[in-house]
């Protein structure tokens, strides 16, 4: 088989940019190691700033989300017994929408397969072969039939655990990891969610979210252990232990009822350097990991699928490298960015295990700082809603 | 020998505070542990925000101030090979006022000894009783002679080692603290300073600042070692690793010269709360201590001052006990803002030695992100000037 550009992975970043490709006439084919239905069955993050949603019009797969999605002009800030709100709609002019990953999913792979663009499912032993070269492929099997893929370009969309970062030689690759002392249990309800908008608190107990899919699907999530499994978790701990954690007018109000999925992630910056070797791109999480702190994982994901289609396009309608050559260098530019409003951000709402007393009084003054400061709150609002591409 | 507050400490909180009571005729006496002439021969910090220049000219201090000190309406900011401005005038319509603190305290000694104000130097073995009564007395000897000094209230002004916080039982203190694993080692140089403004340098060797105290005498520092020694350094050797931290052009018309000064000095976060115990109140380092970066340690001294100042002439001239009962809290509020400050620019402008590359990668991008977005200038410039008592 042969095709412009090979995109190894099915998540939203590949099917996004495969799509974004199809408008522009640009062959492409996704192999995923899943099923569709796997991949629909991931619950993840659900906030999107402007530049995915704008990505996701351009796409043609916006109609939904218009639709459905809620926007979000700010958020509520929660510590010890205080709570108070940042406005991104006043800061900045813009808010978020709410609409899950999954549902962003969901409208790509209906896009794809309505413009009958190619996906193969159940890929197995990938292997990407001469992305150092002009003519690179990707071998691979599907219910052990061995397959090869000739193409152009390799996009990269398959994940932290994914091969495409693995293929980049390691005298090559420069990584830079934190790992977070705690996990993030969380659970979907289908109750009623109990602000509208999202509050993140900090608790003498440690961290809690309160998120919501829509009017009847709560998401909620609290700092755990990394050693808890989510069988550990029963309905009743979680309530119990999420209403002690988030602020006590809401824990009143709060409608409980059987969790309809339960699990737990633990919290992980990564990145890596350079995002592009030869002609294989790295797009999303096969690049870089954001703890979910923020919701930047799925929207620097977008941000790295805007620069590379745009690089792509310049390379076939103008015939120009100039796009994908400065690939790397952009995309990075603004993980970074990302990557340290995550790392901040999880910073300041987390207790950490070996939280001195006074890291303990410098994280309640930067919350103070943020509460009281408008150009604190103007930073915090400008990276929430999502730095411009 | 009675008198309505006793003061513990001849330096610059003790005489401000002394000469300010003496503008609304408030009686105080200053006990100082050592010399005048030791008093001002300690080289300190030298940038003075509008809070303490204003309390200055309220003490009738102000005048060679206004006359000698500079207006730095910017500060710059060095990473690497990148050098840029944050502007404090624009930001905030304030600049600070460069002027060292040996001249403040000159100016205080000055107006305290042309005033009559009674200041005893050399005083040892003090002793403050009765602090939880309403007969506070201090004991001290001078020559070896006991002295006893009633009083309404007292002052600590003594400093981190003075003994005024140690009069505080430890069941009613609670002490934060943070040693950062670097010192400052500092130079005083008759020559023209580099540049007019601040250079904060955070450089692969470590950190760095350019500053001056006027037009032929500049006050320069690096990070380093804390088992250090300023003898171990000769004035070749630092100026030839101050030139390798500095910007390249800065390094290229740098004008060095013999040192006159040349002293290391530990970083230390360090707060204890309350600040007041019965009569007893603590000011400036006797409560709080901040690493030097951003010159914070002065300036919030001085705000302690003011709230210690308000809360006695409103109990003497009002009868009223509402100022000085609220003093360690509205005190502690601003100290802790001080305090988180100067612990984020020390944490974003020095090398440390346990910092991961990831942690290095941190630092990189709050540093872009200040170099490249307008609200975190804000909130920089708002801290560096000073936020409102």
């Amino acid at each position: 088989m042969k095709t412009q550009v090979a995109i190894i992975g099915g998540g939203p970043s590949g099917l996004l940019l495969s799509q974004l490709l199809h408008t522009r006439g640009i062959d492409s084919v996704v192999l995923e190691r899943k099923t569709k239905d796997y991949v629909l069955g991931r619950i993840r993050a659900g906030v999107l700033e402007q530049g995915l949603v704008r990505l996701m019009e351009e796409a043609g797969c916006a109609e939904r989300l218009h639709a459905e999605g809620f926007a979000h002009d700010g958020t509520l800030i929660s510590f010890g017994d205080e709570t108070f709100r940042i406005d991104f709609t006043e800061h900045t002019g813009t808010p978020v929408v709410v609409y899950g990953q999954t549902e962003v999913t969901r409208d790509l792979y209906e896009a794809r397969e309505k413009a009958g663009g190619k996906i193969e499912f159940n890929v197995e032993d990938v292997v990407i072969q001469g992305a150092d070269s002009d003519t690179p492929h990707v071998y691979y099997t599907v219910g052990g039939e061995a397959r090869r893929l000739d193409c152009d370009f390799v996009a990269g969309c398959d994940g932290f655990h994914g091969v495409s970062r693995q293929t980049i030689p390691l005298d090559v690759r420069r990584e830079y990891e934190k790992v977070y002392p705690f996990g993030w249990l969380g659970v979907l309800s289908e109750t009623p969610p109990v602000t509208h908008e999202l509050i993140y608190a900090n608790s003498s107990r440690g961290f809690a979210l309160c998120s919501m899919r829509n009017e009847s699907l709560s998401r909620y999530y609290i700092q755990c252990s990394l050693s808890d499994k989510p069988e550990d978790w029963t309905d009743e701990a979680f309530w119990q232990e999420f209403k002690r954690r988030i602020p006590a007018d809401q824990a009143g109000k709060l409608v409980t009822g059987p969790t309809i999925e339960k699990s737990i992630a633990p919290l992980r910056s990564f990145v890596t350097e350079p995002m592009r070797w030869g002609r294989l791109f790295l797009c999303g999480d096969a690049a870089h990991i954001v703890p979910p702190t923020g919701a930047k994982g799925l929207n620097t994901a977008a941000s790295d699928v805007h620069y590379l289609y745009n690089g792509l396009c310049d390379f076939y309608e103008n015939n120009s490298v100039a796009g994908i050559d400065s690939y790397s260098e952009k995309a990075l530019k603004r993980v970074w960015k990302a990557e340290r409003f995550s790392w901040w951000f999880s910073s300041l709402m987390h207790r950490y295990p070996d939280q001195s007393e006074f890291d303990l009084k410098m994280q309640a003054a930067e919350i103070e700082f943020l509460r009281s400061n408008k150009a604190a709150q103007q930073a915090m609002a400008e990276n929430y809603v999502g730095l411009p591409y």
